[in-house]
């Protein structure tokens, strides 16, 4: 989450830490599923154990959030507010989604040198 | 990979399996890419043991591909096509990627009902 890592993905975390896969397809009705989306960020961002988030969309979209354990992921889970955002998401923002939650057990990463 | 199921994501195979995310930043010599990550993926299709692609890219690129277990990941990380193709990858395309290679735990799926 700092200036000098705005991708924010867990790479300097040592396996194993937890990954929530997010992949959807969206409705036709989204008033409102942008606001929400931001906030549920803030407040997972805010949560213990949360170590980063990516997402990208097209015709799918693919969202990754990055967590200590499972335990962390169960506590994001049951937020008030996250719980009416996934009530919500099922009454009018999805057509369909799936969630995979799966213990990362390696990692690896490249930054190409500048020049 | 069926009509029925365009998605591919394998909503349908029970935990655990596996999970390859990779999330990348492109260079901005991306000449051949599109072609190259077409032909990965039908390859990595034809492999033993995948089950499923997803991808996205907006500023940043997430794919995730599914797999049997980890030795099938593991086949097709030394797959000779593939080789060469994570070397160009790292020779031109990518300013920089991560790899998360995981075990999916728990999965879940909604899908809306028509009308």
């Amino acid at each position: 989450m700092s200036p000098e890592q705005p991708s924010a993905g867990p790479t300097r975390v040592t396996p194993p830490y937890y990954a929530v896969i997010f992949i959807s397809r969206l409705a036709s009705d989204t008033a409102g599923y942008d606001q929400s989306a931001q906030r549920m960020l803030q407040l997972a961002r805010e949560m213990p154990g949360f170590l980063g988030f990516e997402s990208a969309r097209e015709e799918v979209g693919i969202s990754v959030s990055f967590w200590r354990d499972a335990e962390s992921i169960a506590n994001w889970r049951e937020h008030s507010e996250h719980l009416q955002a996934q009530a919500e998401g099922r009454k009018r923002w999805y057509d369909d989604y799936q969630l995979h939650i799966a213990r990362v057990e390696r990692s690896a990463s490249f930054h190409r040198d500048p020049g």
